[in-house]
C-alpha cells in the first residue's frame, strides 16, 4: 500500500491496511468456524487449520488485489475472500470449506474485521496518547518557570509560561485519551438480516437442545477468541463506529492545536519554537527543494493536513450512520470503510508524529524573555487598568508601571500547571 | 427568532435562542460578579440587583438586536452586553457597574453561557430520549411476535419481526442517550489569557492571604451557582464542545436511521407502518398544496433534514478545535457559536418530532404479513440453502419447502429483543 | 432576525432574510396568478392587487412568525402562506384568493423565492466584488515596488513585493467574480410533479387551443416578469443551487485566503499589515473587554470565520442533490433552504467586511523593507546556490554576498502583476 | 494500488493512481529541463534523455514506495523524486542531473502533475459523460409514452412518464458536463515564492537579453509541451482546483440521484426497474454471501456510496483554499493532494458503472403501467380537484372519474422531454 500523497503513511505500518484487513476478515471467518466445530455445530471434519495461514505474508498483496479485483460484483470484498478461502481448503479439507462463513453474512465479516483493525491502531494510539502525555507533562513541568508572551487574537494579550501553554497542549490531548480510553470493541454477528436465523437453524439441524442458546453461545466463543465483546448485531445502529470516528478526530483535533502553535512560534520573527532538526535516524528535516536556508517546521505542517481533513472523515461516518436503512444498507454502509481506513491510519500517522514533534521540540527561552520584555508595557495594560479600583494603593504599583517586569503578572499559571499535572498523574495511574 | 426555512424550529423554544444566550450571559457576569463580593474582592457596594432582570422579556428583543448591532466592532456580543449592561445599573449602582465583568474575558462569558444554554438543551434531550425509549420499548414488545420482511441492500433478505426492528431502532437511540448522559459541563473563567492574572490581581488588591487561591475560589464559587463544574481554563482546548456536538449528531444518526425506514415502509407499494395523520392539537398532517390525496410523510422528512445536516455542523465543530492557536484563536472559535446553537436547536427539534413519530406510529400488520406470506419462497432461500449440509435429514424438511411459513425461520429474534429491553431497563433505571 | 452569534450579519440587510424569502414567495405567487390571468387561463375577476403588498412592512414579522410556525403540518412554508394570502386576498377577491397558486406546487414557489433572493444577493456581491478588485488593484498598483519578505510553509523563502501579493489577493477574487458572473436564475415552474399537469389541465378547461403551449407560456411570462430564465423544472436536478453555492464558497476561499495574511502579518512581531482602526462610523475597532492596550484585526478575524464555515454549507447542497430521488425529495429538500440562506447571507457579510479591509488596509512599508533587510543573507539562498552553475562567473556576484540587496532577486514580479492587472482590467471592461 | 474497501476502483485504472502522479511529476520536470536546454537557458549538455523513460513499468511501483518513503522529510514527494532522478541520470548525464528541478519549486512540480493527471481523469469522464448522455437520451426517448406513477415526498403525485424520469437525469448529467467542459488546465510554474527568480537569475546568467521575458518564455514553452496553459502562479489562489473538484462532485450528484431512484425503483414491491443483471464479462452481479434468490441492485448501491463520499471531499479542497497563506502554505496544500485523488478517481469509478448502469437498465413496462391502474383514482386527484372551478363544465369529466385513464392526466410531459433532448443534441454537436 503506497501513499505517495500522504507524507508519513508509513509511520502507520499494517495498521488498518488493505492487507491488515484481509487478514482480519479471514481471522473472522476463522473464529466462527472454530466455534461451530467447538460447539458441534458443524462436524469435526470441518475443523480447518489457521484460515489467515491460508494467506501467507508472500502472497498477501497478491491476494489483496485478487480479492478487491472480485468485489465489484457483490459489492464486498467478502464474497471474493470466501470463494478463495474455500479454494485453497480445497481438497484436503473439503468439510471446511463447506461449512466456512455458514451463519454469518458479508457485513458480520467486514465490520468485526474493521473493529478488530480499529482495536489495534487505538492499542497503538494508546501508546503514542501516554507518549504525548510524559512529553507534555515534562514540557510543563520544565517549563513552568519560563515566562513567555500570552497571544489572543493574534495579538499581544498578558503574560503566561510555556509550562502553562504547554498544560493546555495536555489538556486537549488527555480530553482525546480519555475518549479513546472509553471505547469497547464489539463483533458484529447478526447473519443474513440480524436474527441469526441461519446460525440457529445450523443448531437445530445439528441437535442442539436450545438452538437459540446455541447460536448465541457461538457468537459469545467467537467474540471471546477474538477478544471482542459479544453484543447484538448492530448493522443499522452505527454508534460503535461513529464512537471511534468521534475519538479518533478528538486526537486529531489535539494535534491541529499544538501544530498551529509551533507553526506560529517558529515563525522566524517569533522564532520561540523550533522544530526538532533532525529525524530520530538522523536525517535533516524541513529542506527545500531550491532554498538552501530553509528548515520547514514539516512536522507540525503535515499534523494540520491531518487536523485539516479529519472532521470531514469523522462526519463521514456520521452521515452513513444517519442514512442507514432497513436491515442493512445500500451505500451508506459501502461508504463507512474506506472513511475508516482513511480516519486511522491517518490519526495514528499524526499521533507518531506528535510525539516526535513533542519529544523534540525546542524551547528557546531566550527568545521567549526577550518578546516578553520588549512589550512589558503592553503585556500589563490590564493591570494598570485595575489600578483606579484601589483608591487606597497610591497611584500605580513599581510592579504596575513602565518598568515592571511582566512575571509579576502571572496570576493562578502555576497552580494551573500543578491541576494540568494531577489529571495527566491520575490517567498514567489509570493506565498501570 | 423567526426561522422560516426550518419548520419545526418552535418546537425548541427558547433553548439556546439569542435571547436565551443572551440572558446566560448576563447571569454569567451576575454569578462572577456575587462571586466577587461574597468573597469580598469586590465591596458590599459592588452588590448588584439580579443583573439578568436588567432585560426584561419585554425588551430582550430589542436588547438582543442592540447588542448583535454592536458585536461587530470587537468580533463578538460581550463587549456590548457589557455596555448595556453598565449603562443599566447606572446611577443607582455605580459600584457594580463598575465590577461587572472584572477579572474576566470575553471568551469567558461567552462560551459559559453556551455551556449553560447547552445543558438547558440536554436536561431537555434527555426527557425526550426518555420518552422515545419509552415508546421504543412499548413497539418493541407488542411487536415481538408481528412477523415482518427483513430487507437488506433494499432487497428481501430473511424474516424479522417489527418489534426486531424496533429494537434496533432502540439500540441506536440508547447509544445516544449514553453519549448524552456522560457529558460534563464546565465554566469557563481563565482571564485574558487563561492564567486568571486580573482575579488574582483584584484579589490581592482586596488584601487576600493568598490571592491565587482567592481567585480560584471565585471560580468555584461562580460555577456552583451557576450548576457547573469548576475546572481550568479550555479557551483552545475544545473537547467539552465538540463531545455535546458528537453526543448530539449522535442523536440525530439514530433519528435519521428512523425516518428513513418509515419513509421507506410508509412508501404505498410497501405500507407497512404509516405516520401519525393528526398532529397533537387534531390538526391534519402532510397535506400538499395541490394533491388533496397526499398525506406525505412530514415528521420523517423532517427528521430526514436533520440528520443530513447535522454532521456537517458537528465537524464544524472539530475543524474550529483543531485549528485552535495561541491563547484564545481568532476565527476558529467565532466560527463555534452559531454552529452550536444551530446544531442544538436543530436536534431539540428533531428529538421533538422523533417522540411524536415513535409515539404515534401505525404498525399496519396485515400488511406486513401479506408482504411475508407473498415472498415466502425467496424469504427462505437461505434456509433452503443449508438443508443439503445434512444428508440425516431426508430431503426439505417442511418448514423449508415452497409452502413453508417464513414465521418458522426467525431464528433468536426474540432474544435480541429481550436484550435490548433489558439494555433499555437499565437505562430507566439508571435515570431514576 | 437577529443574529447574535454572527457577528456582522446586519450588514446583508434584507438580503436571503426571512421576510425577503417570504415576500419573495408572495412575489412568486403573483407573477404566476397575473400570468394566468393574462393568458385567460384564469378569468378576469380574479385578477389580484399586488400580493407582496398584502404583506407590509409593518406586519412582515408577524407574518413570517405566522408563517414559520405553521410551516410544519406539511413540512413547508408555502401552504400556510398561501393560507394567509387567500385570506387577505378574503371578501373583495375572491376569484383571486380561488385562482392562487393553481398550477404550481410548493417547492415551485420556495425554489424559484430562494433563487430570486439569491439572485438580489449576487446582484450585492457583484458589487462588493468589483470594489475589492478596485482596491486591490490599487494596491497591486502602489506597491509594485514595495519589496517585502517571500514567506513559504512559514518561513523566509525569496523577496516579493507587496504588489505581487496583492494581485495573488486579486487573482482568488477575480476567479470568485467569474463563477459568480456565469450564474444564470432559472424559474423551477413544474406543477406536483413536473409535469405541468395542472396548469394544462387549467388552460384546456380555459378553452385554450394548444393547452400544452399555453402552460409552457404561462411559465415564461411568469419567469420574464420575474426577470428569471424559464427552463424545464429542475426540482430533482439540483445544479441550479450548487453552482450558486460552489460560487459563493469561492468568494470565502478568496477572503479566508486574504484575511489569513493579514492575521500572520498583523501580529506584532512581524507588523507588517494593519487592519483599519477605526469602523466607517468613526468607531474603534478590535477592543478587548479588558485589555486596554488591543487592537485585535476583527475584520479577518471574522471573514476568517466565515471562510471556515462555508465549505461545509456548499458541501450540504451537493450532498442534497446527491440524495435527490422520486420527482420531488423527502428531507433533501428540505436540508437545502436554510444551508442557502446560511451562506449566501454570510458571504454577503464576509464581502462587505472584505471590501472594508481591503479599502482601509495599512501596508507597513518600512516593516516589510526593515524584516527584508534583516534576513537578506537568507532571502539570497536561492540565488547563491545557483552561482557555482556558472564558472564562468568568477566566484559569487556583488549581487549574492552578504551585503546584496534582496531587492535584486525579484524575478518577474513586475511582470506578473501586471497580468493580473490586465485581467483586472478585462474584468471592468466587461462589467460596463 | 490495491483498493480493497472501494469496490470498483480498479475502473480507474491508472488515471490519478500513485504511479501515475509520479510519472506527470517527471514529465513535469522533464518539460522544465527541455525548456531550459531549448532557449539556451541551459547548456546543450544538459538535454536529457526522457526523463519518465527512467521509471520504467517494471520498477515503477517501487520507485513509488522509495519516494513515499522518502516524502516525509521534506513534507512532500517531489525532493525524494528529484533525488531518485538525478542519481538515475546520473553517470552518463551529469549536467542534465545538475539541470534538473533547477528554476521550479516543489509545488510547481506537484501541482502541475495533479493537473496533468486531472486533465486525463476529465478527458475519461467526457467519454463517459457522452455515453450517459447517449443512454439517457435512448431511454427519454424510447420511454417517452412509458407512462408511470410520478412520486413526490415518497408518496404518489400525478402521472409521469419514463421518458420524462430519464430526461430529468439526463438534466443532471448535462448539467456536470456542463461544468466539467469548461475547465482550464494551467500549469503551475512559479518558483519558490511565485516570482520565477531562480529562472530569471538563470536566464541573467546564460547571458538572456530580456532574462524576465526569457523566464515567462520558459513557462510557456513547458506549458505548451505539456498541453496546459500557462498562467500567472496560484500557489495560494487555489479556483483551478477547486472548480475541477466543484465539476467532479456534480458528476456524482447526478450518479447520486439517479441511483436513489432505481435503489428505490428496483424495491420488489416497486419492481419498476432492475439493475443490468450480469456484468459485461457475463458474470452474475448483485449475488449475496448466504441468501441465493438475492440481486442487489450493486452499480446503484456502489453510485450512492460514491455520492455519500464526494461533497465532504471537495469541501476539503475548498477548506484548503480559504485555508491558503503567505506565498506558499503549510497544511492546507498538503491536504489538497490525497483529496484530489480520492475524489478524481472515485468519480472516474462512479462515471463508468453509471454508464454501465444506465446502459443495461431493465424498464418493467409492465410494473409501471400496473402501479398507475392501481392508484388512478389518487394519481387523478389532484385534476378532480380543479373540476369546480369551472362550473361550465358539468360535473367531473369523464377523464377525471374513477374509471378515467392516468395517462389523459400528463401534462406538458413530451414536450418537457423535447427540451432536454435538444440540450443533449446541442451539447452532443459541440463535441464533435
Amino acid at each position: 500500500m503506497t501513499a505517495l500523497l500522504w507524507p508519513g503513511d508509513d509511520r502507520a505500518g499494517d495498521l488498518l491496511s488493505d492487507p491488515a484487513v484481509l487478514l482480519a476478515m479471514a481471522v473472522v471467518e476463522e473464529a466462527w468456524l472454530d466455534a461451530l466445530v467447538e460447539l458441534r455445530v458443524a462436524p469435526e471434519t470441518a475443523r480447518a487449520p489457521r484460515l489467515s495461514a491460508l494467506v501467507t505474508d508472500d502472497d498477501v498483496d497478491a491476494v489483496v488485489a485478487t480479492v478487491a479485483a472480485g468485489a465489484e460484483d457483490t459489492g464486498n470484498p467478502v464474497v471474493p475472500l470466501v470463494k478463495l478461502l474455500r479454494d485453497r481448503l480445497g481438497d484436503p479439507h473439503p468439510e471446511a470449506a463447506r461449512w466456512l462463513h455458514l451463519g454469518l453474512t458479508s457485513q458480520d465479516v467486514l465490520d468485526t474485521a474493521l473493529v478488530f483493525c480499529l482495536r489495534d491502531a487505538f492499542d497503538h494510539l494508546a501508546e503514542e496518547l501516554a507518549a504525548q502525555v510524559e512529553a507534555l507533562v515534562g514540557l510543563a513541568r520544565w517549563h513552568r518557570g519560563t515566562p513567555m508572551t500570552g497571544r489572543t487574537l493574534s495579538q499581544h494579550a498578558v503574560p503566561i509560561t510555556f509550562g502553562l501553554k504547554a498544560a493546555t497542549w495536555l489538556t486537549a490531548v488527555l480530553d482525546a485519551a480519555d475518549l479513546a480510553g472509553r471505547l469497547r470493541w464489539p463483533v458484529q454477528i447478526g447473519g443474513a438480516a440480524g436474527t441469526l436465523a441461519a446460525a440457529v437453524e445450523l443448531a437445530g439441524h445439528a441437535g442442539a437442545g436450545d438452538p437459540v442458546a446455541t447460536a448465541l453461545e457461538l457468537v459469545r466463543l467467537a467474540a471471546s477468541s477474538l477478544g471482542l465483546d459479544a453484543v447484538p448485531p448492530w448493522h443499522t445502529a452505527r454508534a460503535p463506529f461513529t464512537r471511534a470516528a468521534d475519538a479518533l478526530v478528538t486526537c486529531t483535533d489535539a494535534y491541529g492545536r499544538i501544530a498551529n502553535d509551533v507553526l506560529v512560534l517558529a515563525r522566524p520573527e517569533i522564532g520561540e519554537l523550533r522544530e526538532p532538526a533532525e529525524t530520530s535516524e538522523g536525517r535533516r528535516r524541513g529542506g527545500s527543494s531550491t532554498m538552501p536556508q530553509k528548515a520547514n517546521p514539516v512536522l507540525a505542517t503535515l499534523l494540520r493536513r491531518a487536523a485539516l481533513a479529519a472532521p470531514a472523515l469523522a462526519a463521514q461516518l456520521h452521515l452513513a450512520a444517519a442514512e442507514a436503512v432497513d436491515e442493512r444498507s445500500p451505500g451508506s454502509w459501502h461508504a463507512e470503510w474506506s472513511a475508516l481506513q482513511l480516519l486511522g491510519r491517518r490519526t495514528v500517522v499524526a499521533a507518531s508524529q506528535a510525539t516526535e514533534l513533542l519529544s523534540g521540540l525546542h524551547v528557546e527561552v531566550g527568545r521567549m524573555r526577550a518578546t516578553l520584555d520588549a512589550d512589558a508595557g503592553g503585556l500589563l495594560a490590564e493591570r494598570r487598568s485595575l489600578a483606579p479600583l484601589f483608591p487606597r494603593d497610591q497611584g500605580i504599583r513599581d510592579d504596575q508601571g513602565p518598568g515592571a517586569d511582566p512575571v509579576t503578572y502571572l496570576g493562578a499559571t502555576d497552580t494551573l500547571v500543578d491541576a494540568a499535572l494531577e489529571r495527566a498523574a491520575a490517567y498514567v495511574k489509570g493506565r498501570s
